[in-house]
């Protein structure tokens, strides 16, 4: 006989009186069981999905107080014939569409002309199932804290909260979570604002449309960074607004290419969107002296103020603005989650009154639960102490993917030099195109980021540089990723469409390494020898040889990293070992020199290369 | 990490101590440094600025001259606890705060023309701490599922539940909430709807925001109600589209004023806003009618949809759409919380399509974590639950406001007929002002709402009709409510300058009320007599009294509502008392007739009055 069959998550957190009655509910209501129709019986029904007896018989006493089912003496339960029958229509299961005879073309005559792109991100919905999502701006579930805001919202939830937040507050925002921000975030960035100058959004996006509707429009001269977030140059397009791209370099925005004729200039300086780069406080105070000069209005998106993990943050653009030009917008999906859709904007006040009656007009105002809940996590100190690991977290990631790029790439990639960020910002080869590699990179299961959608101006786009984020993938799968990253570029390369690594190098590069040192030679040139290079970051390293077979290693601008390890010769091969650099792994090389360049090969591959200089022989080796 | 973090001009011209200076000025008037807290040592501001110490060491002797710092014996330096007294800009930190110098002109020279009035709500913030709070549209904690929506909380919070709505969704919403509206709440209201055509919203404002920007511009004409809702008044001004207003009657919307022209019909069906009249189903085909013949678009606001106590709730108009021309707007604040900002639209796929595209370019999507708790909420029943409560103590409230209206009011006012809905609309007398009597109300700790903002039209606005809503008052306080109401209304009269109960009737009124029976005459009339009138919402009644002393009375259009009670005679006024009716008090009048019409006198006061007539002497009575 035909009976309905529920999978109950047993194991599920959700507790499973909970689940079946959710599942009861559906299927009374999709009609599963009939109007009228007799319930199984609470034995058979708790045998069928094998739970206890007891936990079918209080479900059914629940949904019979709720109206669902009927007890009917000597007889059983059944479902009410009355109460749902509105529900039962419900069972022709997906109605057609009253699409049908609005048609698409129908609609595209009666809709405004607005140039949506979609704002999609460029990876896959499911992003969460690769091994290897070097993805940025989404959310790792790891670093949420969980029990910090289960119990932030326990507390918003008890009588006296609700009064708080379940009335339609008007225009006005939670005063517990505007407070904080005033006093404990901002702050932080040297921003003091007053409580009418601050605005809570679902957002940063949300504030930059606010904003857009406010300031933008077909006269506004728009000049925002080239490379550039995507979502300022088509909110600009929905107000007509010319738009000026000024290029972007290790400082961020080129200050040079910001016109004098300027309106509003968009900018992120503590972390470049997306090259992730930060600008000097030296850039800052000019472009805060220009906007005075010109008499512009700079928008600030502080997206990822909080993360910098090689070193102290600057302090906000805003912080230095002595005459209320810059607008600073912020958010806090990077700290807490994405999805809360939380964030704030500091402001003049007569801007800030307009901004609110706009929000007013569009939806009122976010959420009041959720402001709530942010106000009481963050005056219980949660969110120092969510960022603190954050941080941590962040940096530990940050240096694995250098170490690993390092090791890995580093004769095939640049990347510009960032403090901190949770992105890296790379130059492939040239023959690279990021769009197809990162495709293919895909089927391998790693997600790494193309830059297209960054380049707004007509301009040719490097269509060799991408994008490799931290915040999403966990610390132990950052090598391996960039290692399967490596060999997968290395296919990628020229004359090499396999990675077979047996394979013997062609005479050409062979020609282009050099001669290879071997015998007697080697061990001569290893014994004094000091190669002289730079990271993958750009840093100088170099390291010293030393007859006795130990060598030392700097790294740095003030020699910040150093490290100690041995070296040795196998037959005509030079291998070595460093204390912790390298994985601390034993290798060995080919070793080629051309002038003075040195060149290390592996299985008939380019591995590094440096310039060196030869000591003389018998420098005393330090103790 | 918490420290303030000052950035200073090392490079700047202005010294460093008189930067600090300034810095630490302001952040002690913005309270970041509260009074009497401890300051910084002066080594670890110095350091933390990387500034020489002697500078910190002199900037803090210079405030302490100025008296915003004091210092302690062997304990450090301090804020002063006085500082208010002491400095004027510290009690006022706003002209501390960087809106000095960007002046209000500055920015309305800046700042696009947007027609923003305010959208504020005519009574006062702390409507709450009101006895008598006759308002519409908020929240009353006493309804709010606290239980249920703490559990449904409890279970978005759990590991598995916070990795479907912490992350960005990109575009696209709860899955559960989209499937639970789809199959339980649309129903419901007559309409089935694919997934395609449902978007999620911050609530019904947001909806409209929506439909306007992607449908409204300077050709559109946009035909509203009048009285109608400012909100898509406002929202047509932004899109400079033109308005037409066709007025209100009994049955909602005049379908006679509805020119063919119209691009976009804005109606509110289920409850006319703000009257709340219910529309008919005739004119509810008769407008899917004229949508298809003229071919426009219906804006259908379902803004009250659920509630409608006095009998079931007509189908929605979006129910009788056959070729998707209507677009269906509604929320969940009436159901659950204003403040949660939650609301759905259904409309044609290609609408929604684009719909969702501009709504993530504002602010992404709704919050996420609310959308999943709504999932759960209505996936668990509690929905229908709450719905149920809710409608019962509506329906209480309704009656109970109906009761003491017709008992209190009837000479004075006339309401609009309706069929639940959560206000009624009322005729004041024509001398009223409800702008000065709602003002007058509010002194006796009665809110009542005035008008005039439904009304758009240049037209003149009758300027005595107001609204009482019961939403928001508890059962209990409705009737002395009411009571003080009518009080307050009477002192409004003209020649009454105030309440006392005692004074003596003029001449003039006393005149008009015709001639008073007494003695054998109030007897032989009393014995016979049938009264003919109208309850305050416009039902018919009659009461019949019979020579025993007993009466009977029916009241409706099919005698609905019925009850018995006595009457008898003390000196020459008469005296009755029902069984439920009028509070099952007991009350005397002085009668007066005029032609064939009673006139009821307490007090030298009119307090009702009916038509009669006499039935034959000795008319057997009925058992």
């Amino acid at each position: 006989m035909m009976q309905p069959l529920f999978v109950l998550d047993t194991a599920g957190s959700a507790n499973l009186q909970q689940q079946l009655m959710q599942k009861l509910v559906q299927a009374i209501c999709n009609g599963h069981f009939a109007c009228g129709s007799k319930m199984p019986s609470s034995r058979k029904l708790a045998e069928q999905l094998s739970i206890g007896r007891n936990t079918v018989v209080h479900a059914y006493e629940q949904l019979i107080d709720e109206g669902y089912l009927v007890s009917r003496e000597r007889s059983g339960i059944y479902v009410r014939d009355d109460i749902y029958e509105h529900h039962a229509e419900a069972r022709t299961a997906e109605p057609q569409s009253s699409t049908t005879s609005a048609s698409e073309q129908d609609w595209q005559r009666r809709l405004n002309k607005l140039r949506l792109d979609s704002l999609a991100p460029p990876y896959p919905h499911n992003w969460q199932q690769y091994p290897y999502p070097f993805i940025d701006g989404q959310f790792d579930p790891s670093l949420f804290p969980v029990n910090q805001w289960r119990e932030c919202s326990k507390i918003s939830l008890n009588v006296n909260e609700i009064k708080n937040w379940a009335s339609d507050s008007g225009q006005d925002d939670d005063l517990l979570l505007i407070e904080e921000i005033r006093t404990k975030v901002l702050p932080r960035r040297g921003i003091f604002a007053s409580a009418d100058e601050i605005l809570i959004t679902l957002g940063s996006q949300h504030g930059l449309y606010l904003l857009t509707r406010l300031l933008f429009n077909n006269q506004t001269l728009v000049t925002v960074e080239e490379p550039g977030y995507p979502g300022i140059r088509q909110l600009a397009q929905q107000a007509f607004s010319p738009l000026n791209f000024a290029e972007v370099n290790e400082d961020g925005i080129i200050l040079e290419q910001i016109p004098a004729q300027t309106d509003v200039l968009y900018i992120t300086p503590s972390h470049q969107m997306p090259t992730a780069v930060t600008m000097p406080l030296s850039n800052r105070q000019a472009i805060i002296d220009q906007a005075k000069k010109d008499d512009f209005i700079v928008i600030e998106d502080d997206y990822e103020s909080e993360s910098n993990f090689m070193s102290q943050p600057h302090p906000a653009l805003k912080s230095m603005d002595t005459d209320g030009r810059v607008i600073y917008v912020s958010s806090f999906s990077k700290v807490v989650a994405p999805g809360l859709r939380l964030g704030f904007m500091v402001a003049p006040a007569p801007l800030i009154r307009q901004a609110r009656q706009l929000r007013t007009l569009i939806s009122r105002h976010p959420p009041a639960n959720n402001q709530r809940v942010m106000g009481l996590f963050l005056s219980l100190g949660y969110y120092d102490q969510t960022l603190r690991r954050l941080n941590q977290e962040m940096a530990a990631r940050w240096q694995e993917m250098r170490e690993a790029l390092n090791h890995y790439l580093s004769t095939r990639i640049v990347t510009s030099r960032t403090v901190g960020g949770s992105t890296c910002w790379i130059e492939g080869p040239r023959h690279l195109d990021s769009q197809q590699f990162a495709a293919e990179a895909a089927k391998h299961g790693i997600l790494i980021e193309p830059v297209n959608r960054f380049y707004g101006s007509g301009g040719d786009r490097p269509r060799h540089y991408f994008r490799l984020g931290v915040s999403s993938i966990p610390c132990d799968k950052i090598r391996e990723g960039i290692e399967q990253l490596a060999d997968l570029m290395r296919q990628w390369e020229p004359g090499q469409n396999n990675s077979d690594a047996n394979q013997q190098p062609t005479h050409a590069s062979v020609k282009q390494w050099g001669k290879r040192l071997t015998g007697k030679a080697l061990q001569d040139f290893a014994s004094r020898c000091e190669f002289i290079g730079q990271t993958v970051f750009g840093d100088p390293y170099r390291i010293r040889l030393y007859a006795d077979g130990s060598m030392t290693g700097f790294e740095g601008y003030q020699d910040e990293r150093q490290d100690e390890g041995q070296w040795w010769l196998e037959g005509d091969r030079w291998f070595r070992q460093w204390r912790a650099w390298s994985y601390g792994e034993t290798l060995g090389f080919e070793i080629y020199t051309n002038t003075n360049r040195i060149n290390w090969v592996r299985d008939g591959k380019l591995v590094d290369s440096a310039f060196y200089i030869l000591h003389p022989a018998g420098t005393p080796i330090p103790e």
